[in-house]
């Protein structure tokens, strides 16, 4: 991990059943056969109208430390199967043992804004390699994109306001709050509370005292003037301990003091009651005693819903402390990403393959049409070595999509227009030509994009034969592109009740070849 | 920790209002205070009745590896305050680089019943150390704990099936996924798909393929033949990669293969669908061809709810393989529990007390009664040497309790009658006495206790000055604790619908010391 949190081999990190099907490959001789999976998601999360993507410097750490170790092997040595015989023969620990990551990754960046069913990682490689990161990279990447994508939507509704993360007391254990002050500030939090997060992952942190503090003294005033005493270049008063508007008034006394010796009051919290009317009362007595610098911070179990409510009320509230409800994304905690085999390296070319769960798109298939990319998806030589994979399911939402899978992003001068699914196969790679975008809803909807309308393909190279490619941006740089990206989309897709949904389709190809597909194994099904 | 997951110091996880109040008390000398915090929750997760005490190994593990590290002193002296000038002085870095804690901690034992306002946890020590302690403490303690109640929860429904858990790709981070996995353990799963879990918890592992598998061959026979060839001793077949019933049929079809090499077909696996409808008739089919004893597995976002109904349905699964909802608490992915302040030791013996913030109690408060333990709740001369802490609220809820806490659960032949909450520098620790117990919400309601009222009392002690004197259990140990905890309490608290509320009160003497303080404060904040 890049995190530097882990000392033992993450390599075990993963479903049995991702060693066993391994174990299955490596016997029946197919663990080396190429296979494409493509990691996306269905819906977006807390019914909204965007994701953004975060993760992958996780999944980069992840790869790059992978390898058994001497005690990952013993412990998959004494597994046993219902006999009570071991499950694993010997050589195939020994296979494990020497095992290097070859795979190609592509992937899209941290903090681009994504849809569903958009391949946000690709691995192509050996199939018992890209079996084995299946769980690993679905953990890594549903937890970090779920934080990030609720920390944008507390941004898009502070606004220019100060957005804190308080989390850590309550995330789920202790990486749940690592990963998730990580996840909380690219998505647009200004700090951190947790320590630990502001040193591994350089997050500003933020934060005063507790209850316990004022607690602890004689009374209110003592415990406020010990601590501007103490940490008088930052000072901020928690005011609610026992009546809240009294404790504002001791805040203000303390303020006097401080200012005396120099130093300002910075602000006072509010953690309980009324928070609207709070801070409005907070206002008037602090602007009252010439405290209109003073911020108010606010928390409690503050969410998008709560804050929203909050300065539609005219809260006088410009900093937000915001925990539970954030790293846990409470509302919804996991993002339902799924990873599936979508082409397998086709080794019987001299076989037509019409079979249940094989779909060769044949000559046939772009009898239809000819124009552009559609030709390429089917026509094209290189096609000719690829099977094509696809689960089926009553629930149309549930069927995967097959190719190698690449995301075309269209945009015009007002920002984003349109994301384009296509076979990469079924692409040359160059921009010469135009494409058609099929609406996934509705096959009679199309669009039509020629080739100067400016784009720009998503997923970028990661690893190259399990050499790594791609140098990640640092933290900052990463949670500025999550600001950039959302620039450009339209408010309707960003607004939280009943978001405009982003255009994204299949191009006509692919859409043409998982139709085909689909058909192929329904009448495989029907005969069988 | 005690999973050697980390190989970073974990001191810094923590709030940085910790460590800033840590450097208030030792700028203010008041460091080394006694101090006792609560660890505690308001409300059971999940509208149940109950809540299963876990984490207390891991607490164990990171009190025992507590200290700060060079790196962390080094982060700890760039952070500056409002001025750019460093938050803290040298001298106090040098003070936490020679930090050894040196707390009296009892808890409660993992696997326990517990029930809101109990202390799971209890801290005693120096302030500056019960302070830093608080958030990690609180991080450990709610996760485990939320974790282990979904799983008893979910044993309660599934009864004497096989209950499996599946969550690793969708639970929050990586520790989100061990820790989650070892507390459902406890709470009463019988495996989990995890690995890594598998090796450093001992927790039993299960799983056999996914749909991978099958679409990886050229269709669903050929799949589940290899499969069975190549791991005859733990064949689960998927069998819903295209049709299910089909998959069903296919799955018999290998299953005769496997008899006949002298193996079985364990079971088959449904994972979407009407699973009450799919169970059924692959029920009958697998009946028909004699595979009475092949398991019906079921998968699919399954929760308390779910099972409960598919087997109110009759649905013929007997090993129900939980993920995203367990391992995420998916209704209510937080527990609360907070960690408040609740004595400090009183070191102004001859200055009676009754500002604001303290509430020595006075002789006048036992004036009503000196039956039994009250009296010695406020007459004993230890108490003078304790200042009482609590927090106010608006809210009833939110008000802290008092007192160096311990809870005595009462017994009859019928199971577990009530706790009862009591300060135990108010108790002379004998059992002799008898014991009147105060209902909190009506404190007109009492319950006595008679000295042979068979009890136990619930924290034990886990660090003496900081040493280690308690072993944890190992986890089988923990698990079995939870189901014969669980067995000792009456069905109506256990009901998932409107739960009945276990009886838990204050020990008179308790119930008095927080009222005279709610009053002391109230008046208190009158007079200011």
């Amino acid at each position: 991990m890049t995190n530097k949190l882990y000392d033992t081999s993450l390599s075990l990190l993963t479903d049995l059943y991702q060693v066993t099907m391994a174990y299955g490959y490596w016997k029946t001789k197919t663990a080396e056969k190429e296979a494409v999976f493509n990691l996306y998601f269905r819906k977006n999360p807390f019914n909204g109208g965007f994701t953004i993507a975060c993760g992958l410097a996780n999944v980069i750490g992840y790869i790059e430390n992978f390898s058994f170790s001497k005690k990952d092997l013993r412990y998959l040595r004494i597994l046993t199967g219902n006999d009570e015989k071991p499950l694993f023969e010997e050589a195939f620990l020994d296979y494990l043992a020497n095992l290097k990551l070859t795979c190609d990754i592509e992937a899209i960046p941290e903090g681009t804004v994504v849809f569903p069913n958009e391949p946000l990682v690709r691995v192509r490689g050996p199939i018992l390699q890209c079996q084995l990161l299946e769980t690993p990279l679905l953990n890594l990447i549903n937890f970090e994109s779920l934080i990030a994508t609720k920390a944008a939507r507390l941004r898009l509704v502070v606004e220019n306001d100060t957005l804190l993360e308080f989390g850590l007391r309550r995330a789920q254990g202790v990486d749940g709050g690592m990963t998730a002050s990580r996840a909380a500030y690219i998505g647009g939090c200004d700090a951190t509370s947790n320590v630990l997060a502001g040193k591994l992952y350089d997050i500003p942190v933020r934060g005063t005292h507790a209850h316990s503090w004022v607690m602890s003294f004689a009374n209110e005033q003592e415990a406020f003037d010990a601590y501007a005493e103490v940490l008088p270049n930052n000072v901020i008063l928690l005011v609610d301990t026992y009546d809240t508007l009294q404790g504002v008034r001791h805040a203000i006394e303390t303020g006097r003091k401080l200012v005396k010796r120099g130093h300002k009051l910075a602000g006072i919290r509010l953690d309980s009651g009324d928070l609207a009317y709070l801070s409005i009362e907070a206002r008037k007595l602090l602007d009252a005693a010439g405290f209109q610098d003073t911020a108010i911070v606010a928390s409690n179990d503050l969410d998008e819903t709560i804050i929203s409510s909050l300065r539609q009320q005219g809260a006088k509230i410009t900093v937000w402390g915001v925990g539970t409800k954030l790293v846990t994304a409470f509302d919804q905690p996991a993002l339902g990403g799924v990873y599936k085999l979508a082409a397998l390296r086709h080794e019987r070319a001299d076989q037509p393959d019409n079979n249940a769960s094989a779909g060769k798109p044949s000559e046939e298939a772009d009898n239809e049409t000819t124009d552009g990319l559609a030709h390429q998806a089917t026509g094209h030589r290189v096609t000719d070595h690829w099977e094509y994979k696809m689960k089926l399911s009553e629930q149309a939402i549930k069927i995967s999509t097959p190719g190698i899978q690449q995301v075309r992003r269209f945009r015009d001068e007002r920002g984003f227009m349109a994301d384009m699914i296509y076979n990469l196969e079924g692409m040359d790679g160059s921009v010469s030509k135009s494409a058609t975008m099929i609406d996934p809803l509705d096959f009679t909807k199309r669009r039509h994009f020629d080739a100067k309308q400016p784009h720009e393909d998503l997923l970028v190279p990661v690893f190259r034969s399990g050499k790594r490619v791609y140098d990640s941006p640092d933290i900052h740089t990463v949670r500025a592109r999550v600001q950039t990206q959302l620039a450009n989309l339209h408010p309707g897709v960003k607004r939280f009740v009943n978001p405009h949904t982003y255009p994204v389709g299949l191009e006509k190809g692919l859409h043409k070849l998982k139709t085909k597909l689909i058909l192929t194994l329904r009448e495989g099904q029907t005969q069988d």
